[in-house]
């Protein structure tokens, strides 16, 4: 993985120990970035992308514990996790349905590390989206504004709840969407995210209280939509011939 | 699209009908597979890629219902949605909650269609990985007989309940994993699927009543690995730079 | 517990074996029924209260593979849960969010237990609701018919997917309503079940494959109503003065 | 119903605007708290029953803005939904599968608006349960302290999500156990809620971030024991011959 995409990308580092039934293949270096495999692939938070002390009408409490606690919890969460599937996996008296107890742990925990991967590294920007953006996005929802609204709704929807909202590519369906998902574990196949807005309270309760709709104010003044653009246009690519 | 790709992927066809509010916008010939917009286009069912009399031990009589009323169904919810969420937000009356129940419909639908689409194209075939597939999949689980026992182990698990399997590519941790789904609203985010096994029991009850273990080995003598191993190619190789 | 009331509650038996640290309390005799606690209780299912042979349209292989694979199933498997949970509670290193997988577990099977036990126990009347009954439930509903209509409609809804469907009444409340249920771990806290329909594809699809609608027209011609009102008059009476 | 209730049980008020195809009957007095029946009910929200300033360790301002947006916000969601049933259901065009939209908002809504009733109604005590209570709780769960730990684990487990932990009496299984609840829509029919705790982070964000143990903490020393003790007499004896 080249250096300037260090950012973009959670870092995989070999697990310690490993199940002895499901011991870490020995990789070629071009493969380093997967050591561990399925089993034990151990993951390393991203730092913040930004300084916290400057975003606005967010404060540096707020983003600080959401990193830490949420973020960098859901990281060691997952990483725990993968070591009791390689256990119970090589015991076959662990049942299917116990098993999967712990495979949806793992599916959730999955969804809270890249969702906040994605959502901290949408944010630090200026929230003036650039122009041929704003095209491409007027052009699957009718114009930018109905975009907007339709985003801004979802969450107003989850902000008594929880959830997230994603803007992303789908790529079997070839549309660009706005996605309403209630917890980590929900999700949409084959979706490029292309922007990302946390609606659980962590992030927002904290500086917010309940007023989930200044929250989101405060999130769109925030937008990094150079980092949304790239997404968009390495998402949407791919598909093409 | 290419003409090869037509088997793999959805068609998007133009809506008949639009909301005036989002009407879709006019969009040059190479746009075509996306007119509509997100809250316009209208999916058509791609028809089953293989002849139901000849697969092993899935009966015509399940496979044809199974298209048709599960998947080919989904695709209509879908369609129908679409056109109601347009409705729903052009009324500035619409509670966010009540928008988020269509929202959370689009979402189910989406997986339906998306997910049994994937399914269907990926039976057919004479259920034998080849040697360079068997590998990849290896690398990522210690052995190819640990990936299957993990992908049989979460189908049971769900076998007495719903969802999917699905053994996918996570572009994020650039990890091949299995994942277990509990309903069609369920899943990992940024995931390239690569082989999908449907554990709702329409999937299999009319042929195995609850013995979900004899349909998980009657869905193995069936996988297309070509199919498979293409996915993991495309899947794989995006993210790389 | 009296003897005439065996068939309508499940029997529980003090398990054979407890983990140590939560060793089941010497109970009085009239106690015996929670013999065995939160960990230690070991669910009897309860025979079917009706000769599977003679139901309308409902097949005696349906009703027999629904009782035995998919509700005996759930007992056995919220057996071997409870003694799970008592493992892993006793081992100070569980991470709580492990320990909740298999809460979880125990939420979905008791559910499954419960609302099987209280749906094979509404099956094998005549589908005759009393005079009585009828305008009890016009009382809450306007009509008995929208009641039905209502019924049949959230039956159809989850016909796609998997559930439940609950006439209840809402002790905290106290109303008569119908719920909506996605799955065994759904459901509306402090409600009385009276007429519970099992819309997972089990409960019909080796009859009626997709055809979800006659499936809900055969449940109806089978209706204990006997048994309903009985539910009614005493899960409604218990709050009253 | 008695007047010395009036704290612990919702009040049911006759709705103003009715759908015509439903519109409320005429009831008795005696079965004025029911006024409206299963569509037309309007719930009045319950007035905190303890001073918000003065209890341990959590604040006024958390308690008053939980109690304002979270509760009041759903009791008036609930309201509207009821409505929305109405008219939707009056509809024969209304696909199954949009009315259940609606059901789920109703089922979601009905678990916040019951559950934060009992939750604020176990709230504004001494935290110093009694000794027929403990020994109660004891007799299922093997001691008091068990019960406790394992209440407080699932709490721990919850606290980086969402969701109810619920001490409750089920009636079908006669076992006092403690429930895991992710969000307002999951549980377990026919219990008998005891003892009810919010793990939704606006339970506890604005006073203690992400640090739910703490929260936990604050939350025992408030415990209003009486009311517990008093749910517990109710629901468990019930059932009883």
């Amino acid at each position: 993985m080249p250096s300037q995409s260090r950012r973009s990308f959670l870092q995989i580092a070999t697990a310690g120990t490993l199940a002895a039934a499901v011991a870490a293949p020995r990789l070629p270096a071009a493969e380093a970035a997967t050591a561990g495999g399925a089993f034990g692939a151990q993951v390393t938070p991203t730092p913040l992308p930004f300084d916290p002390k400057h975003l606005n009408s967010l404060s540096e409490k707020l983003l600080q514990s959401h990193w830490e606690n949420n973020y960098v919890g859901a990281v060691k969460a997952l990483n725990t996790v993968r070591g009791k599937l390689a256990q119970a996996l090589a015991d076959a008296n662990t049942p299917a349905y116990v098993y999967n107890g712990l495979k949806r742990e793992q599916l959730i925990r999955t969804g809270s590390v890249v969702l906040h991967d994605l959502y901290f590294a949408n944010l630090g920007g200026s929230g003036a989206a650039g122009a041929d953006l704003r095209a491409k996005i007027a052009a699957s929802f009718g114009s930018f504004d109905i975009w907007e609204s339709e985003f801004r709704k979802i969450g107003q929807g989850l902000g008594g709840g929880t959830g997230w909202v994603v803007l992303g590519f789908n790529r079997r369906l070839r549309l660009l969407e706005n996605y309403w998902m209630a917890d980590h574990a929900s999700g949409p196949v084959d979706v490029a995210p292309v922007l990302v807005m946390d609606m659980y309270e962590h992030a927002f309760a904290m500086d917010y209280g309940a007023a989930a709709a200044k929250y989101i104010d405060a999130f769109f003044t925030n937008i990094q939509w150079e980092a949304v653009q790239k997404r968009l246009e390495q998402g949407s690519a791919l598909m093409r011939g």
